[in-house]
């Protein structure tokens, strides 16, 4: 049995920087409810689940936040204001592009009068230009909160915070929970302290993980427009499984996906209908994203269901 | 009973880039024994243990890959060449000093007469040329190999290759093994298909990993100067520890540190005896890296032994 949401957050130790979070949180919240913006908060990336309290191990989930990453981008150029809520170290909006060498590829050394200088090498300039000119506007225009967290509990702490901070955006605010959370942990009360001995071969038992969807759509956000994932590697089980989800929480729609074709194809399961949407080799060939098509369709729908609650 | 090292590599699959990393491996040996310069292979980062062959979950051990990125970069300045065997999208030598969205921060954009460049902020030209050139230079004169591993049996396959490849260079090998290896895994055919269902708690049954560091020791570089690392959390085990290591496995050096100050503090385990490198306050607050010791101290102890081996 799982313990219910309240009793996790009694008894996991609240992470030392959510006040700091918290601040700005509702900074950015307030900011956008002024300027009448509406905000997508992004979870993206895995939560890591400690195996001793000196962490040397850890149970974690794969996920590099391609979807979040990306996806923020584009909700970005529809106007959105984003809170990127990412794994520490994960993919991240604009640098996402830029992994491993390859800014250091691209640097061209010049000596010019004995000064020197550093510039990104001509063929790149058009590409590089486009993304830097995006990620310094949505700076100057505070459209950008990133907050980080590692472990599941920090996740679940600052998921609860940044609901509390958007609850006054009611039906302007859009939560596109894509981090891979989690389902099990070891409580904090059964962990080992240090690091664990190899002299033999432990077992670990995990616990079930409250489900905090069902306080997030009742209780903390329950006038926003909610998005989860449900990511399986085995078809047959998919659309069940999402179904099974909107019919528990009872929130706006489940997009499902499968772990080897995640990039090229998802279905959109609402409580009106499922649909698929999948890239053609066409797009795939031009470098096209998914999830570029993927934010056009949330967008229309969250337009036309803030316009059916006006109708009410 | 952890499986014999033998038993390991017949019944865990052999990854299917290994051939490709085995010429990479081969050629760069060659090359530098050739040169007659002298080769280091850094292990760096943390591998994962798969609980399912279709892998959402993993168990993973903590490890940025700070220690390996870092010494790599002091075995170049001392002339050596590296092979640096890591954790795809842990810390690498050179861009590790520019990790999220630094880079795009110190980027500034210009228009001139029409033509857009792009070019790093006159305030960090000074620190970026450093290390741009030293990249350069590494690249030109190809001194240095990256290959990655996720998981514990791609490491443990890439280590075995990658000793193969160093056996042509005798005692002029050092082997700088500090990537965070799991004790812990499970096997392939105990492993289940599909992501774990989350209706229940499970619990998760690992075996131990067969040390490797013996037959490595023994068999496959029994003439190159071998260091491993031991890392712990408590501080009353850490020295017999690592002695324990070092009488099992007969090598040359263990480098022993406590996880809470491994950036201040490590102490060498040698046969003869052990002392402490440590960083004094001033040093810390300069942003000396501990590692520019570490890697002075072992180039020392390296060339004494070669030399003390020509002697015999």
């Amino acid at each position: 049995m799982a313990l219910l949401w309240e009793e996790f957050y009694d008894r996991t130790p609240r992470p030392s920087n959510l006040d700091e979070n918290e601040k700005l949180l509702n900074n950015f919240a307030k900011h956008h409810i002024e300027k009448n913006n509406k905000i997508v908060l992004i979870t993206s990336g895995g939560t890591t689940v400690p195996l001793e309290h000196n962490t040397v191990r850890f149970v974690d989930n794969f996920s590099a936040g391609n979807r979040g990453s990306i996806s923020a981008e584009y909700f970005l150029d529809h106007g959105y204001a984003v809170i990127f809520m990412h794994r520490l170290k994960s993919l991240e909006p604009f640098s996402r592009h830029f992994s491993g060498h390859k800014f250091l590829d691209i640097m061209n050394l010049t000596m010019i009068n004995d000064v020197t200088s550093i510039s990104v090498a001509p063929q790149y300039v058009n590409k590089i230009s486009k993304i830097l000119r995006k990620y310094k506007e949505t700076l100057k225009d505070n459209k950008l909160l990133q907050i980080c967290f590692t472990t599941l509990s920090e996740y679940l702490w600052l998921l609860r915070s940044a609901c509390q901070a958007l609850t006054i955006l009611e039906n302007r605010a859009i939560l596109y929970l894509a981090a891979a959370v989690s389902d099990f942990y070891i409580p904090s009360n059964e962990m080992a302290l240090h690091k664990i001995s190899s002299s033999g071969a432990p077992s670990i038992h995990l616990q079930l993980v409250p489900k905090v969807l069902e306080p997030l759509v009742n209780l903390w956000v329950s006038k926003a427009f909610v998005v989860s994932f449900k990511l399986e590697t085995d078809e047959n089980i998919l659309i069940s499984k999402a179904r099974e989800a909107l019919t528990k929480y009872n929130h706006n729609l489940v997009i499902a996906n499968i772990l080897q074709t995640r990039k090229q194809q998802v279905v959109f399961v609402s409580q009106e209908n499922d649909y698929i949407l999948s890239l053609t080799n066409e797009q795939i060939q031009n470098g096209e994203e998914i999830e570029k098509f993927i934010v056009q369709n949330l967008i229309e729908k969250h337009e036309i269901w803030m316009r059916s609650q006006k109708l009410d």
